[in-house]
């Protein structure tokens, strides 16, 4: 999926631009996986992010997720491209209780301007994980712009 | 839209129950107007809530505007049901940047058990507004449980 | 919306490339109504596009939303331009039953590139309509292509 | 994924009605595989479903993938259950194009109310396949109601 040559140092850009998303030490996430094509994003459970029966809120599942689908997808464009969301549908599973949410999103069609990408979002208790939310997702790939560098 | 009686109550009942909705606190969002089958919630612009571009995140934008949706569908609900989201897809439409995000949903359909919102987040700059995202979201209504209480 | 010098000539690029979706012959639709940036299509109940209970399948109220919508996008775009759809989300919200069914997409937001389209699809019986489903697309113009002629 | 007694008889209980969703024989579309859980319906090309470059149309797509969604959802149910979608969203990954669609939908959570659905329609031509679709849908049972038989 995309050009190998595209993807060299993707790691490297994946990781630069998350460390510059503020809202993920806001709500205390971290990068806990990059692969071409593939990234993984946790948030360990905190009382500040839910909503009214103590659940982690929707939108906050639905933050990590969009972020590790964007970075799926920006882990397989040109090095000088910029990355952002165009609209993505979240469907939730299971209430998001549990010691932490894991999110996981992959790429399912990377093409030059538009790229698809799937994703679940996890909790786990111990040993245990149960997926409670599932994302469908459309993502932009914008040509090198000055105002918008990763 | 929904059976008169049902609503009795009803800004009561959202205003509590987006006051359990810690994440809001943790935000800086405010429930800033609240009608029948209506909910506006605002968000003062913040750093530490932005992507790396510095635009407010697209999941930061959904949770406000999921929340906006999600108690317009619970205002006009029986005074004893819980409310969750079930799914919702979100278009991004324009950077989220400006002094302040005003999140509106409304209800499109009330039925006994789904409902079925639309709602639009406008970044407002002075007296400006522009539309940054769109929403069509699914909501339930659980009957009165003792572990889901409003 | 969108670049008036586009929308030039709008009416007859609808109307022609509306009359090579064979499917709409197919099913029976007609393109009732072309203004820029808004479509409306009609298609009279037939038993022969039904589901199980005897309802016009979400499938075919797809088909008609889907292509006012795009139409509607396709109205605002440059004369060289072809439409495909990206994506859409759509929500049924009452039975499809009734004389006629009527598709009205408009666009929410036109870019150069993307456009986001709305609408709903009503039931009509006698002078009555009901809303039946409503839907969110994402529409891209793709620049003139030998291949893709519209 | 569900109650195993709920899905006894489900195969004949999915192949009834999908022989009364006449749609299906209109488009000449056919049941091809049924699991519990799974389900698969199979459209060879035909000029009369295109859009106009001649793909088959997405509405046509989404026609048999929203029906191997639902009757995917379907066979999880209790014996007397109807099945409506309630909504899906739909990404067009590539022109749908080829010898025959086949469209895959299976269970991705199954809830006593609603269940939630992903699938793929898959364009054959000789013995490659690509995925020209991809889906998430929200299928609702309805308990036993006289006027939705299936």
């Amino acid at each position: 999926m995309g050009d190998a040559a595209a993807g060299d140092g993707f790691e490297a850009r994946v990781r630069a631009s998350f460390a510059r998303q503020r809202v993920m030490e806001t709500i205390g996430a971290a990068l806990t996986r990059v692969e071409a094509g593939a990234v993984e994003i946790a948030l360990p459970y905190r009382a500040d992010l839910t909503q009214q029966h103590g659940f982690v809120h929707a939108g906050i599942v639905a933050t990590i997720l969009d972020s590790a689908c964007g970075y799926a997808a920006f882990s397989l464009m040109p090095a000088d491209a910029a990355v952002l969301t165009v609209e993505y549908k979240i469907n939730l599973l299971r209430p998001a209780q549990g010691d932490r949410l894991v999110a996981r999103g992959r790429v399912v069609r990377a093409g030059k301007t538009l790229t698809v990408c799937t994703g679940d979002v996890v909790a786990r208790t111990g040993g245990q994980e149960n997926v409670v939310a599932t994302m469908l997702a459309t993502v932009m790939a914008i040509p090198q712009r000055d105002d918008l560098k990763e």
